[in-house]
């Protein structure tokens, strides 16, 4: 299967920013360790701090991907260019958020992305991408 | 390990209830299935239509539990009782939703519980408990 | 025909509580009076202070009932339980409410019921809950 | 007795407008059966499309009729003048729709004339009406 | 001077609607006295329940009349086109309500004629009209 | 073709209200000129102050014309009534507003008659008719 | 009579504050005049910039002052304490505004102080003054 | 004199949930410090998780009690069935939070209880119930 | 222990404003009765109608009192600067109403004084500031 | 004249995603026959999915062209950056949307765009663009 | 050049109050500092905190004044009387904070004073006050 | 001192865009004034049009400089995605504002950057950004 990881604006600084929030590993050295697990299937990761740009990569990749685990951080709660070009692509999108989302601020609480996905997973670490990659090939199967 | 599954109100119906939105499984079917996969841990099923039960079942299992996983269905949207004994024991819960709460009523945008759970899954289906139970696993043995 | 009606918290008090607003005859005494009325037919009654046992109940009878009059009382405003229950089953509910909760307090004015029921009858007193079973009787002839 | 039904705007197009919402029949043919069932009584019928003419109905009727059955249609949501003629008159006034305006557009749950009418019948169709004249009828006896 | 005192709807019942609020003086009385104080000037008065027929009123007379007392009642808190009516006529205008709105229902705290009256009087009675004459007499000979 | 145009309340006042806001050509003039262009079809002109008076007429036309462009004026703010009158007829209604609602205040942002219109045309002057009119005759060629 | 006329804060500016707004007559010279055409009568003047001191000020006038000729400018929409003061007291209140706050900021559109006067004068200048000393005289004889 | 304590969900953690905030004695043994304390009167205990319960044991003692001193705890917050019962019974209401609800979470600010009893004790700690006990016990003195 | 009583504006009314609400006892009355229950320590009465002087009073004796028995009235629902005041100071602040605020107006709901204060009795009457005071010398033997 | 087309976020998809919304034909295709039916003007395309990149074109032609033509898509109701660059040029700008927005989510009813825009055309189809440029070329003789 | 330093309530305790958030330096002494630093320039300091008499003072020396440094703290939030008071005089206004407001309480977001200061300056510790001098001193001299 | 300052979109219009609110300099001749009254310290200036670039810079230079001074325009009322990345790095930030925001629209009064900013100066035209550096360096002394 076709996998691809999108990660939002300020991901990329993962590891550096507020480890007391988001871990001290960079999601580089975490997707290495997802490749190898899921070394049968082709995974791509894209990380971009423009929302143009993301709109673009779910365009590009979003009538041909097997699943799209996106991660659109800041765009979350901001983007709703980044929810149409999800219900415009046919591939399906599984929304991971890494922190709790919900006993930060309040307008972290409400995502665009949401109504779009077929599910969301928050809170949950890094295992969130992994557990959206078991989903997507778990329900592939059916 | 030692992990409960904790139902709320009309998920007894499940298979009966909405097909077109919860499937036809019923509940206690799956859980059959899960106890199968998971036949090394000590699964625990819990469903209830009280308020107060669902209470009373968090606070008995939640100092000695090693995770509970909860779909607290439509106390989700109205329990803070539900949401302060989450709050009050040791236990680490994952919310679980079945559906896209999402794209459903606006009521049911807003969890009390979400803001007192480790982490949340929704929209995955019945495979969301599955992934609730793998991440559990997974992180006692971090 | 074989029609339920359930009432919801303080609605075993009738006759005893705030009679200014509800008059001064119990609920009991009501109920007798339309057992006689409707002698033809299946009348049953089931009260409540419990939200679960409520919820219980209209699953319960939802599936086999011709029709379930409902006044949920205090849960109207607060349940969505009682709605998620109304939703699922597939016996026609009629909301009723005895005083007209539109000249009472603002939360009285919002019902979780009203969306998921087939009608409502509000203000009428006693009579609401007669008139909800001549219409339930009723348009089962059409 | 002297009942009045009086209708608001576009309830004239009854059985032409939107019929899965309204039915097929017209309120002429609907009225025309009431008054054979009501034969014993003096039943009036008013439609208006213009908020003033049915402030001023309610005006010329309202202190001689047993009983107003309203239908504010549209206006409901919008027109403090048809709600200050009946708390200036003495008739009683219940206020029917035909269909459940609480799964409608959110503009349709708030009623000025709930407030002051004595009460209030939704989404039983066209025997909304009648059910009104029978707690008139009835409520006249006591 | 040539001034007109506009009625809106169910002022018409004054004296007869609600004495307890609205007293027991019928407005054609009261108008009657007012002619009899002015009798140097020209009164002419209009009543309507109709939305269409007041704003057509103040059309007719917004371009000529030395000053317009208006009383819009209902129409206060829910017409445009009333204001829009006032804002395109030359005449100043003068708001009158006989009650103290303000400490009434919150749907009547806000009034789109205030926006584009030259003033507001609130709460005076009856004495209200007079008052805003007295105005229109005196600030016409500035 | 057979297309209506319906203004409503104060329309007949143009060049003679705010003419910094609508401009000095009086709506009549204007007409003048539009069945001149369009004298190959049916061009009808309707005003109203009356909100019931512009129910009526769309019901009247609403079923026969081929389309309607409709400047409902201050009604488009507050009327329920007419969103309901073009929502049960079949003629396609295009709604035009000749300045930039989004420019003026808060309440003339929104529209009960842009849900029901078929599409909206705003802030183009009075070309903004003649935009409808073309767009309903091209549209009616598909 | 015993009238007392008391301003709030910044009224002491009074022609030498915005006097597009607020005229270029100090309130001083206003007040002469007043006292001049109601020889007859006790007229008392009070300003402070200090909510506390305008506090002390009607309790100390409010229950044996005949009237209150109030403007309590900025705090009308701030003060809790001046209403309650109001509403402890005997003597009624007309509350006065030289300008029309509702073309004004939003915040000025609310006042503490209508709920628990008598009346409410706005907009007409500092006619306001005498319109509501000639009401508190008229009002007198009744 | 006989005073009944009424505790709500998660209270029977007490001095085990929470001890930051809520301190690490258990409410059974203050209570016994209580039974002590005030030895010449009738205390009793009940606690609950469920909403109804609590509902059914305020109609049980409430007609017979000289007074309730209810902690509602989470229910305080979402339960209009407490406050209906509270209403519909005859003894005095003294609602007490332990902690200061209003330095927690906004949804803890507002009380239904609140409007339905007589007073309110809220951030003294475990004594709050023992003054509200002495209140009850005073004011029936007199 | 040296504990000082703080009342907010219009509290120097007390038995004479309001008397159905606030009752016919003056406060001086009460304190008097007061000063003689706690003769072993050191009370002192402040009062004031000033926003201002209140701060003044809070910041003197703020760092050197036991306890500050504080009802600002008023001021509880606009006085952030006394909010200010208590949180910087040391000594523990317990708010008293005599009213049950929650049965009043929606904006004293709100108390700016709360989330400063360390505990809040409300609708005790008087006795509110006695039970008060116990409070601040029961916690100061702890 | 020098007119320019510019389009927003994923409309470079049109007649690719949610045909039943936007239509089957892609924007390249209608726009190459709006250059036909233009020939004498100049007319440019641009299409960005990039807020940034709108920005800039917008500075880039907004002090040369004679008019734009704008379909902001996702960022009119997102974009503060887009209005302001609206506002900074001297081009004239008309707002067209293919959709009828006002059906669609809430957050697509409000547009930052529209009040800098001169005019709004909306829900008309591919043919908003062709109207929109009539408006510019037919408003230039002006 | 004459500028003046104007601080509300709370401020006199600085170095006192809340020193983690204020700093340990009393204003008095930093004051010091900068009648130093500006020896060629006459400083004058007022504070005050009674609203009243900040609403004095900003008229006594609003006239005069170069320029005024203004931290009106608690009443920032809460005063449209000082907010009158410097629209009245004709001096600059510099707002100032020493603490970064947006990161506390809600209510501190909104500053009444905001809208009628030339500047506002937030966050910058007692630096504030220096950096508004040296501002209201260079732009006298353009 | 190494310091940048970033500006945000359309301030590369500054001098040509709205000057009756920016002024006529352009920003480019303002930085070069800058660069030489601060010629011991390194200066930077970038300026874009995209959120994602700013991002994308302030992660760039945010764990270097000493300080920046961050004038996000536009998006300091849309962007999390900014605040976030300011959050994220280890340089203070000093936001910006060249008019006063708060006599703008309402969505200019809220900025997600002052969260996340050391300080705020708004409305001091170009002056702020000098007074930033100002700050920048000095308190880089302390």
């Amino acid at each position: 299967m076709n996998i691809i990881i999108i990660n939002g604006p300020n991901l990329n600084l993962l590891g550096k920013r507020e480890p007391e929030i988001y871990g001290k590993l960079s999601f580089k050295e975490y997707y290495q360790e997802l490749t190898e697990i899921y070394s049968d299937h082709t995974l791509t990761y894209f990380q971009s701090n423009s929302e143009g740009e993301l709109v673009s990569k779910i365009q590009e990749v979003g009538f041909t991907a097997d699943g799209i685990v996106l991660n659109a951080a800041a765009y979350t709660h901001t983007s709703v260019a980044i929810a149409d070009a999800i219900a415009a692509v046919t591939a399906p999108v599984i929304e991971v958020h890494i922190s709790n989302v919900h006993v930060r601020e309040a307008f972290r609480h409400h995502s665009y992305v949401s109504a779009v996905a077929q599910g969301i997973i928050i809170g949950l670490g890094l295992s969130g991408y992994k557990l959206a990659i078991d989903f997507l090939l778990e329900s592939s199967q059916t």
